[in-house]
C-alpha cells in the first residue's frame, strides 16, 4: 500500500485508496459467496443488487428525479457522439458549441451521421449565452461542460430553448447540476466515476425511443432504458468498482463537499500561475478556468523535462500535457487529495526560484 | 482465498485463482509504480507494453499470422452484431446459419441493418455444409461456432465460398482455430479471455475500411485497427486482466492442452447423462454437443429445485439454465477445472440414485 504517488493523470485517473483495498480484499471471494465480482452473472441476485444500488446513489447524489432514466452503457465518451444524434438529431439541425478538443470531436460525429452546424465557436473560454447562434430548426444544443484538454469550464449552464444536452466526462460527480434542465447528459467513467469501460447516461425518460429503425439495437437508448442496461452483459466490474467510488463520495460528503474541495484546489494551483511572474501561465479566460484540469506552461519550454523530471522525483507523476496541445496539466479528480495538490504547489514555486 | 465454490457460470464466468490473486496483490501499486492499473493512462508507456503483449500471446496461442489485425473493443457480442453487416454486408447480402439463440439474434440485426437471408436453420444440431444455401450475392456467411444457452457447438468449420465470419465468444481460447480461413472472428471477452467489457475482434486487414460515409466512427473496425484499439480509451483493466489470463493459458500449455481438458471434462458429463437410464436428457446430436456448455434436463422437472438445492450444498454453483430453455447447464470454461466436473458427476450420480 505504501509508495503510492501523487496521480495527476487525466484519465484514466486517481481512485480512492480505500475503493482499492475493497477491491483487492474482495477480488477472490466476494462476500463469501465463493467466487470474484468477476465471476458472478449480471442476472444473478447480487450483481443485480450492485447495480441498482449504484442507480440510487447516483440519483442521491445528484438529486435526480424520477423522469430520468440513469444507465450504464460501454464505447466511452466517442460511442456517445454518435448515440447522441442518431438519437436526438430526428429532422432538424443539431447545434454545436465548439470550445474545445471534445466538442469539436462530438460535432464533427454529428456533422458525419446528419444535420448538424455550429452555434458558437470560441478559444480559451466558454461562449456566453449572447453569443449562441442556434439554427431555427434546432433540435437539440449539445456542449461540453469541461474541455479536459485545454482546461476549459462553463461558468454557467448555457440557457436556450430547446433540448439540453451535454458531455460532463471530466466535471462529473465534482459540482451540483441541476439535472431537470437536460435532455441528456453522459460522462466517461474514467475520472471520477469509475474504470475506464463504463459510461454514465443521464436521459429524460419521455425522450426515448425515437430513433430510426436502421439505427444499430445497441445504439438506441431505448434498449438499455428497457433493460436496466442488461440488454447484454455489461461491463460488471467497472460497475462494482463505481458502485464503491458512491459509497466513497457519500461518506466523505457528497457532490456539495466535492464541490468545495475542487475550488480549493484548483484555486490553489491557479493562484501558484498567477503569482509566479509569468513563470507558469495559464491562458484560459479567469472566469472559465476549469477546476479538473489545470493545464499550464513554462514560460521557457526549454525547462519541461527538467520540470518533469523533477516532479518524478517528489513521487509527482502524470502532469505531462495532452500530447495535443503540450506543456503541463494536473488533472484533480475527486479522489486527488489536497495534499497531493499541495505538494505540486510546493514543487512549482521550488521550480520557479530555482529557475528564475 | 478459501471456501470458492466450483463455479459453472456461463458468463460472465469462472476466472483462473492465480490470475485474481495477481490482480488483488498489484491493485493498489502496480510493478512498483506507485499506482494501480486503473490509475493509469492508457497512452502511458506501461499500458501500452500490457496492449502489445496481450495481442502478441493472443497471436503466439492462435498462431495467428500478420495479416490479421488483432483489436480490443467495447459493447459485447451485441455491438458486433451490428458491426459485422456494417463492415461486411456492402451491396451484397449477408448469409446466416441460424442453430440457436445467439446466432438467430445475430441474423435479426443484420436483416435491420442491410439485406440478409438464412442460409441453414437447423435445431438441436449445427448444419453440415451439403445444408447451406447461400444466395448468389453473399458478401459473407456467419455463424456462431458454439451457441452458449442451446449447448451446440460446430463438429467442423463450415466450407463455403466466400468469406466467413465467426462468434466465438463461448469457445474462444479452447481449441485450435485455422484463423486463416476466416476473414473475421469475434468474442465477448467474458467466457475463457478475461472480465465483461471487453471484445476481442480478429479480422483480415485487407478486408477493413470499406464502411459507408453514415457509418458511426466507433461501428469501423478500421478505427480500431489504425489506432491499436486506441483511438479512444479502451477498457484498460479488463485488457490487463486478459493479459494475465493469457499468461496463465500459455503456463498450462496452451490452447492443445485446453482442448485436451475440455474434451476430457464434457466426455465425463455426457457420459455421466447418458448413462443414467433417462434420468438425465441432452437433446444435442452428439456430434455437436458443446464442450463449453453442458445443458441438460432432468426427466422429472419437480426435482430441479431440490436438484439445484443439493447441489449447493456441495458447493457447486450457477449450474441453472438459461431462462430462455430452462433445466440445467454446466459451463465448463478453460478455468473450470477436472476437480470441479468430477464433483459434478459425483453429485449428478448420486442425485439419480437418491431419486430414482
Amino acid at each position: 500500500m505504501s509508495h503510492r504517488i501523487f496521480n495527476f493523470a487525466a484519465g484514466p485517473s486517481a481512485m480512492p485508496l480505500p475503493v482499492l483495498e475493497e477491491a483487492a480484499r474482495e477480488m477472490t471471494n466476494w462476500k463469501g459467496r465463493g467466487l470474484s465480482i468477476l465471476e458472478m452473472s449480471h442476472r444473478s441476485k447480487d450483481f443485480v443488487g450492485i447495480y441498482r444500488e449504484t442507480v440510487d446513489m447516483l440519483k442521491e447524489l445528484y438529486g435526480i428525479s424520477d423522469d430520468y432514466e440513469v444507465m450504464f452503457l460501454q464505447g466511452g465518451g466517442h460511442l456517445q457522439f454518435a448515440m447522441v444524434p442518431l438519437n436526438f438529431i430526428a429532422s432538424g439541425t443539431a447545434n454545436y458549441a465548439v470550445n474545445g478538443v471534445w466538442s469539436k470531436k462530438a460535432f464533427l460525429e454529428a456533422q458525419k451521421l446528419g444535420k448538424a452546424q455550429i452555434a458558437a465557436q470560441t478559444e480559451n473560454r466558454a461562449p456566453t449565452d449572447d453569443e449562441l447562434n442556434l439554427s431555427p430548426d434546432a433540435s437539440y444544443f449539445y456542449y461540453c461542460s469541461n474541455e479536459t484538454v485545454n482546461g476549459i469550464r462553463y461558468p454557467a449552464i448555457p440557457t436556450v430553448g430547446v433540448k439540453l444536452i451535454s458531455d460532463m466526462s471530466s466535471d462529473f460527480l465534482s459540482q451540483s447540476v441541476p439535472v431537470d434542465r437536460f435532455a441528456l447528459i453522459f460522462a466517461g467513467a474514467q475520472k471520477n466515476f469509475g474504470p475506464a469501460g463504463l459510461t454514465v447516461v443521464i436521459a429524460r425518460k419521455e425522450l426515448l425511443g425515437r430513433t430510426s429503425d436502421k439505427t444499430p439495437t445497441m445504439l438506441d437508448y431505448e434498449t438499455y432504458a428497457k433493460s436496466e442496461s442488461m440488454y447484454n452483459t455489461p461491463p460488471t466490474f467497472a460497475i462494482y468498482m463505481s458502485n464503491l467510488v458512491c459509497h466513497w463520495l457519500l461518506k466523505e460528503g457528497g457532490i456539495a463537499e466535492m464541490q468545495k474541495r475542487s475550488i480549493a484546489k484548483s484555486s490553489l494551483l491557479y493562484k501558484t500561475i498567477d503569482e509566479s511572474d509569468g513563470f507558469y501561465t495559464n491562458c484560459v479566460q479567469k472566469d472559465c478556468r476549469s477546476r479538473m484540469n489545470v493545464v499550464f506552461n513554462l514560460k521557457n519550454e526549454a525547462l519541461n523535462e527538467i520540470f518533469l523530471d523533477g516532479a518524478k522525483s517528489r513521487n509527482i507523476g502524470n502532469i505531462k500535457g495532452h500530447r495535443i496541445v503540450g506543456g503541463m496539466r494536473a488533472s484533480i479528480y475527486n479522489a486527488v487529495s489536497m495534499e497531493a495538490v499541495e505538494a505540486l504547489a510546493d514543487y512549482m514555486k521550488k521550480f520557479a526560484e530555482d529557475h528564475a
